[in-house]
C-alpha cells in the first residue's frame, strides 16, 4: 500500500462526512460543523445521526449508507465500539480517510491496543487513511476545513501565514496554535496525530514538505513511532529547504517517566534524537517560545550558510547581553573593518562601532545615521544577519516613519541578509515594520537564539551528501556472543586493530606468547561467559617476566573458577601492553526507533561521570566520525593539550565509521559493542582496540 | 561623611531646581518639567535659564543663586564645564542632591576622568549626593517625580506596583521599565546610576531595601564599583526578605570587552559574580524576560524554604515539558502519595495523578473535580508551589468564571502556597486571575524557571549565620615572594600540611633526607626565582635509591642553570612520594572588586579543560568549603565514584576554610596562592598539599 495516498484528502479534503454529528455546537460531534460553516468550508459537509434530519441547518443522515455523496474524509465522532463499526462501513463506501476522536485504544493498556488493532484493519482493508484515535483533530483554515474539536478556535480563528504545526498531543499542539495566533503568528494549518495507529507525524511533515503554501514546520513530539518516515521526511524538508523546527520532550529521565505514561510512546533516547535532528538539520526548541520564535523568523526565508551576526545598538548594555548570548551559541560576530569604524566615529563621536555597533541615543538626532551605520555594517561589514535595538524609541510615533524609511532603504538594496529589530512598539507599528520585511522581536536575547537557528538551516541546507562509507567486507555473525579474542577476530576482519595478541590454553604457551610479543604484557581470562573481566580481577597488567606470566595464569584460572564456577574457560589472552596513548571508548547499541548507534568519549570519567560522548546514528563516513571525535568538550586531550604529542585521530576516526558501517551491515541480531578502551596513540602511531564485547541476539 | 545622606532627597524629593532648563517639552531640559507637570508632582519645581522668565507655565529663575527656596534635588541639565559650575552652585546654597545629566566624563579618557573627579569633589565639599554624570536620570511614580530625560515615558507611565528597578546603564534600564509596563507589571520606580562618580547601584538598592513601599528589586549590572556596598545592600535585601533579581553582563569574554567600552567599569570575573550573588541569596537572570518572571512572580511575596512543585494540566505534553525544565533545574516534583492517585483515579479515570497531575480536558466537565484535584494537590501532595497548566481553555469566558470560583476557594484554604496559572487569557481575565491571588504566565517552562527561583529565595532568607571561621593565628609576610619550602612553612603555620620533607643544601643532605623520609621521593628545584618548576623540568618522581638522589641532585642543579642563569639557587627539596588519592587543586586570587577569592577544583583536564571549579569570597568556614567541594561536577571522584575508596572531604574542607581565613587576613599583599596538587588521601588519610606557589606584592 502506498502510504502516501489519501493524505491529501485527510489534510485538504473537498468534502467531509461527521459522524455521530450533534446539534450542539460546543460538543464533540458539533464543534467540527459549527467551525466549518462559520468559516465558510466550500465543500459539502454531511451530518450522519440516526436521529436526526437537520443538523445545525444542514440535512442529516441516518446512516454512512445513506450518504448521498462519498466525502473525501469522515470525523468519527462516536464512541469505542461505535467508531470501529463507523470505519468499517466508511472504508465500504470508499471514504479515503478518517479521524477518530473516540480515546480508550492503545492509550489505556492491551485491550485498547487489540481494539486499535481491528481499527485499523478495518480502514486497511479499503485502503483508508485514519488519523488517531485518541485525536484532538485537524484544521486546515486556507480552506475552512476544521476536523477538530479543540475548544482553542472559540477565542480566534488561526492568521494566515506559512507554518504549519505537527503535533502529537492534542492539548499542546492547539496550545502552540493559540500561542501563535495570540502572538499574531500565522500557521493556519495544524494537525495532532494522537495514538497515530495509522498516521505519523513523519507523514505529516512529509506532506508539509510538498504543500506549496508551506514554507516553515513546526513540530511537537513526544516518541517517534515510525522512524523510517520520519527521517524520510526531515531528509525531504533539507532537500526543499524548508526549516523543521522540533520540540521533542522527554528529555529528563522524569520527562521520559511522564511521556510513557501520557501516551503510547516510545521516549527514546534524548541524546540519539538529538543526533538524528542534528544529522537531518532539523533544530531543536527548547520550549514553545523558542519554537514559536524561531518558525516566526524561518517564515521570511532567509538561511545564511555562513551565518554572521552585526548588531546595532541604542544601548551598550544590551549590545553587551547579545554577545553573552552569541558566544554561548557558538554564534559568530566579527568586528567591523578598522577603517569603517573610524569613519562612523567621524560620523558620530560618541559611537563605539565596533560589533556590537553602540551608536546610543544620539543617534536618532540625525536620522540619516541610523541609515548609514546600518548600510556600513551590511555593506563593510558584510553580516548575513543584522540585529537592530532601538526598544521602545523604535515605538515612539515621532521616530518611527523616519527610522522605517531608513531602514526600508538598506534592505531594498541588500534584501538577501536578515534583519531583525528589537523595539518595544504597538502592534500596528510591529506589523508595518514587518511589512517592510524586517522580524520584530521584544527581547534581543530570544531574537540570538532564532537568529543562530537561521544559519543552523542554512548550514544543513547547503550540505552535501554525507562522507563516503569504507568498504567493509561483509560480515557472518556467529551463533552466540563470543569471546574478547573471537570478538577481536571478527573486528580485525573489518580493519579494526587490537593490541598484538595471542590466545593461550596452557601456562607455558602464555609464556611464549609473552616472550614473542615482548614484555611488559596484559593477561586477561578468555571465556565466551565473562565478559566483565575486570569485575571477577580477570585483567593483570605490568607482567615483566616469564615467572609472572606463570603465576598470572593459575591466579586467572582461580578467580574465574571462584567468580563464575560453570563458566566455559578458553584459556588466557596474551596481549603487549600498549601505553602512552589516549584512552577512549567506541561503542554501538542499538535504538529501539533508530537502529544501531554509535557512541564516542574519551576513557574513564568522562564518559561514566561527566557524559561527555557523541552519539551518531550508523552508518557514517570518517567526515561524520571526525566531527563527533572533535564535538566532544574533551576533544583538546586528543588535540594535544596539556604539552602532549596529538592523537592519531585519523586512525581513531577510521575505526569509529568502520564500526559503524559494520553495525548498520550486521543488523539486527547485534545487540552492541563496546571496544573500551581503545588506545588512540600519539602522532600517527595508529589506534588499537584493547578490550573489546560484542553482544549479539541468539539466531532466530 | 555618611554615605547615606541626601538619598532621600535623590529618590523621594519634596521639591526640585532644573538647571538649564528648557520651554521644549522633547529636550534635555524640557522633559522632566513635562513629564512632572503631567504626572501631578505635588512639590516645587524650579526651573533655571538665564534667558527666560517662564518655563512650561512656570515662572523660571536666571541663576541658581536667585532661587526663591533650596530644592531638595537640582537636575543639571546643562554640558560639562557648565555642570561642574552648576554643581558647585547648588552646593553653596545646600542642595542635597543633584543629577548631572551631561556625558564627557570618566566614559571618555583620562580628560574626562579628570573632570568627573572635580565634578565630585564640588559636590562632596557641600555633602551634596552625585548621581551621575552621563545618566539618564531616575523616575518615582508614587510621587510624580521624573528626574530624567528618556522617551520610554511618551509610550505610558509606570504602573502602581511594588517593585524597584535599578540599572547603571540608561538606555538598558528604562528597556526594563517599557518592557514591565508593557506586561501590566508594575515598576513604580526606576533608577539609572551612569558613570557612578557617587551614588552606586549598591547604595540604591539600600535604599529600596528600607523603602516600605518596594518589595523586590530588579538590578542591571556591568560592573560592581564599590563592592562593599553592593554586598552590606544584598545582605540587607536578604535579612529583610525582600528578594534582588540581578542581570549582571559581561559573561562571556565577547561581553566582558563590550562592557569596557561601554561605561568606566570593571566587568569583575564572572564565576566569581556568580558566586558573590548565590553567597547573599541574590538570582541572576540570563535575560530580561526571565528578570521580569522572576520579579512579577516575587511581588507574591511566597518564598519556600524547601520548595516543592506540583503540577496539574490539561496536556500530558505540557507536563513533559515542565519535568524537563525542572529537572535541569533541580527543582523538586515529588510524586503524589500513591493513596491520593487512587482516590483521584476513582474521580476522574482518565487522569494520570502522579505529579505532573494529568487531568485532561475531562476534568472541565465537571468543574468541582478542579477544585477537588488542587485540593488534593496541596493537601496530600504538600506542595510549596503549584502550577496548573490550562492554556486557552483558561481563557474562555464560558469556563473561567467556575475555575477562578474553584481555585480561589483552594487558595482561600491554603494561602501560604504559591499558585501559578499557565494560561493564554485576555489582559482583563489575566487581571481578574492576579486579583484572586494567581500569578499569570502564558508559557509553563518560563513559569518553572521563576517558581525555581522562589525557592532560592526562600532557602536564602531562611539561612542562618555562615559556619565558623577557623582559629586561625596571624601570619606576618616575608617581604618577597617565598620558594616552595618557605610557603610551606606559611602554610604549615595555619595547619596545613605538605608532605613530610626537608630543604637540602646538598647532595649528600638529600641522601639523608630520602633516606629518612623512605623510597620513593620527589626531588624539586629549590628556589624563589622560579616558581614554575615542572616547566624547566625542575621536579624528579619516582627517586627510589641513593644513587639516584646524586644524579638527581646534580641534574635538577644543571637545568635551573641552564634555564635561569641567575636564580638563586637555595638547593633541593626532598618529600615523601604520596600515592593513592585524588589531586585537587585549592587557590587564592585577589579580585579586583571582592578581594581575595577562594577556588577549588580537582588537579589537571577538570580546571584546566574542563573549568569544572567553584569560587567562593574569603574567609568562609568548613561548612560553605563543603559546598563548594561538592558542588563541583567531578565531585563523584572524591566520593568514591569508580570502586575507590572515598577521599578525605574534612581534611579538604579544613584545608580550604583555613586557607580562606589566611587569605583574607593576609591583606593586600597577597596576590595569589596556588597549591597544585594537592593530595586528597583515601577514608580520613588527610590532605597534603605537594606543592605551594604564593605570590606577595612588595611591601609599600
Amino acid at each position: 500500500m502506498n502510504r502516501d495516498i489519501g493524505l491529501d484528502a485527510l489534510l485538504a479534503p473537498g468534502s467531509v462526512a461527521i459522524i455521530g454529528a450533534s446539534t450542539d455546537p460546543t460538543r464533540i460531534g458539533g464543534r467540527p460543523i459549527a467551525y466549518m460553516r462559520d468559516a465558510g468550508f466550500q465543500g459539502a459537509i454531511l451530518p450522519v445521526n440516526p436521529n436526526r434530519t437537520e443538523i445545525q441547518g444542514l440535512p442529516a443522515y441516518p446512516s454512512v449508507a445513506s450518504m448521498p455523496c462519498v466525502p473525501d474524509v469522515a470525523i468519527v465522532a462516536v464512541p469505542g465500539a461505535a467508531a470501529e463499526q463507523a470505519v468499517a462501513d466508511l472504508g465500504a463506501r470508499g471514504v479515503k480517510a478518517a479521524i477518530v476522536f473516540a480515546a480508550g485504544f492503545a492509550e489505556t493498556g492491551a485491550d485498547g491496543a487489540a481494539a486499535q488493532d481491528r481499527l485499523l484493519a478495518a480502514a486497511r482493508v479499503h485502503g483508508m487513511r485514519l488519523l488517531g484515535p485518541n485525536v484532538l483533530g485537524l484544521f486546515n483554515a486556507r480552506i475552512g476545513f476544521y476536523g477538530i474539536f479543540s475548544a482553542s478556535l472559540e477565542t480566534g480563528y488561526p492568521l494566515p501565514g506559512r507554518i504549519g504545526i505537527v503535533s502529537q498531543s492534542g492539548a499542546y499542539g492547539t496550545h502552540v496554535f493559540a500561542a501563535a495566533r495570540d502572538r499574531r503568528i500565522g500557521a493556519p494549518i495544524c494537525v495532532t496525530t494522537g495514538n497515530e495507529a495509522d498516521v505519523t507525524v513523519g507523514e505529516v511533515i512529509g506532506w508539509m514538505v510538498r504543500d506549496p503554501d508551506t514554507d516553515v514546520i513546526a513540530v511537537y513530539a513526544e516518541g517517534i513511532r515510525c522512524s523510517a518516515s520520519f527521517m524520510a521526511a526531515l531528509e525531504a524538508a533539507r532537500l526543499a529547504h524548508k526549516p523543521v523546527v522540533v520540540m521533542k520532550v522527554g528529555r529528563s529521565e522524569r520527562g521520559q517517566a511522564a511521556a510513557r505514561s501520557h501516551t503510547a510512546s516510545i521516549a527514546g533516547n534524548d541524546a540519539v534524537t538529538d543526533a538524528v535532528l542534528a544529522e537531518f538539520g532539523a533544530v531543536r526548541a527548547r520550549n514553545t517560545e523558542e519554537m514559536l520564535d524561531i518558525a516566526y523568523l524561518a517564515t521570511r526565508r532567509i538561511y545564511p550558510m555562513r551565518n554572521t551576526l552585526g548588531m546595532i545598538t541604542v544601548s551598550g548594555g544590551a549590545g553587551v547581553l547579545v554577545s553573552d548570548a552569541a558566544e554561548t551559541l557558538e554564534l559568530e560576530m566579527p568586528l567591523m573593518p578598522p577603517e569603517t569604524q573610524a569613519r562612523l566615529k567621524t560620523l558620530l563621536p560618541f559611537a563605539a562601532p565596533a560589533n556590537p555597533v553602540d551608536c546610543t541615543a544620539h543617534v536618532f538626532n540625525d536620522m540619516s545615521l541610523v541609515g548609514q551605520f546600518t548600510e556600513a555594517m551590511v555593506d563593510e561589514g558584510g553580516y548575513s544577519s543584522v540585529l537592530a535595538f532601538f526598544t521602545h524609541t523604535g515605538g515612539a510615533q515621532s521616530i518611527a516613519p523616519r527610522l522605517r524609511a531608513e531602514l526600508s532603504r538598506v534592505r531594498d538594496r541588500h534584501p538577501d541578509r536578515l534583519y531583525i529589530l528589537s523595539v518595544l512598539a504597538s502592534p500596528e507599528l510591529v506589523a508595518q515594520y514587518e511589512a517592510d520585511g524586517f522580524a520584530v522581536f521584544e527581547d534581543p536575547t530570544r531574537a540570538t537564539v532564532a537568529i543562530h537557528a537561521m544559519g543552523r538551516f542554512g548550514a544543513a541546507f547547503a550540505r552535501g551528501p554525507g562522507s563516503k562509507l569504507p568498504a567493509v567486507p561483509a560480515i557472518d555473525l556467529p551463533d552466540r556472543s563470543p569471546d574478547e579474542a573471537g570478538a577481536k577476530r571478527l573486528l580485525a576482519a573489518i580493519g579494526i586493530e587490537a593490541a598484538p595478541e595471542q590466545s593461550c590454553a596452557s601456562a607455558e604457551a602464555a609464556v611464549a606468547a609473552a616472550a614473542a610479543l615482548g614484555f611488559p604484557v596484559v593477561m586477561k581470562i578468555l571465556s565466551p561467559d565473562i565478559q566483565h573481566k575486570s569485575e571477577i580481577g580477570g585483567v593483570l597488567l605490568d607482567i615483566s617476566d616469564a615467572a609472572e606470566v606463570r603465576a598470572g595464569y593459575a591466579t586467572l584460572l582461580a578467580r574465574a573458577k571462584a567468580a563464575a564456577p560453570s563458566a566455559r574457560i578458553d584459556g588466557v589472552l596474551v596481549a603487549k601492553q600498549l601505553r602512552g596513548g589516549v584512552e577512549c571508548i567506541l561503542g554501538i547499541h542499538r535504538d529501539p526507533v533508530f537502529g544501531p548507534v554509535a557512541m564516542f568519549g574519551l576513557g574513564g570519567i568522562f564518559v561514566e561521570i561527566l557524559r561527555d560522548v557523541a552519539f551518531r546514528r550508523c552508518p557514517f563516513g570518517e567526515a561524520e566520525a571526525m566531527d563527533m571525535i572533535s564535538g566532544i568538550r574533551g576533544a583538546p586531550l586528543l588535540l594535544g593539550a596539556r604539552g602532549r604529542p596529538p592523537a592519531d585521530l585519523g586512525a581513531l576516526g577510521r575505526m569509529l565509521s568502520r564500526l559503524s558501517v559494520f553495525a548498520h551491515r550486521a543488523g539486527p541480531r547485534l545487540l552492541s559493542v563496546e571496544l573500551n578502551p581503545v588506545l588512540a596513540m600519539p602522532d600517527s602511531g595508529g589506534a588499537y582496540a584493547l578490550d573489546a564485547v560484542l553482544e549479539l541476539e541468539a539466531p532466530p
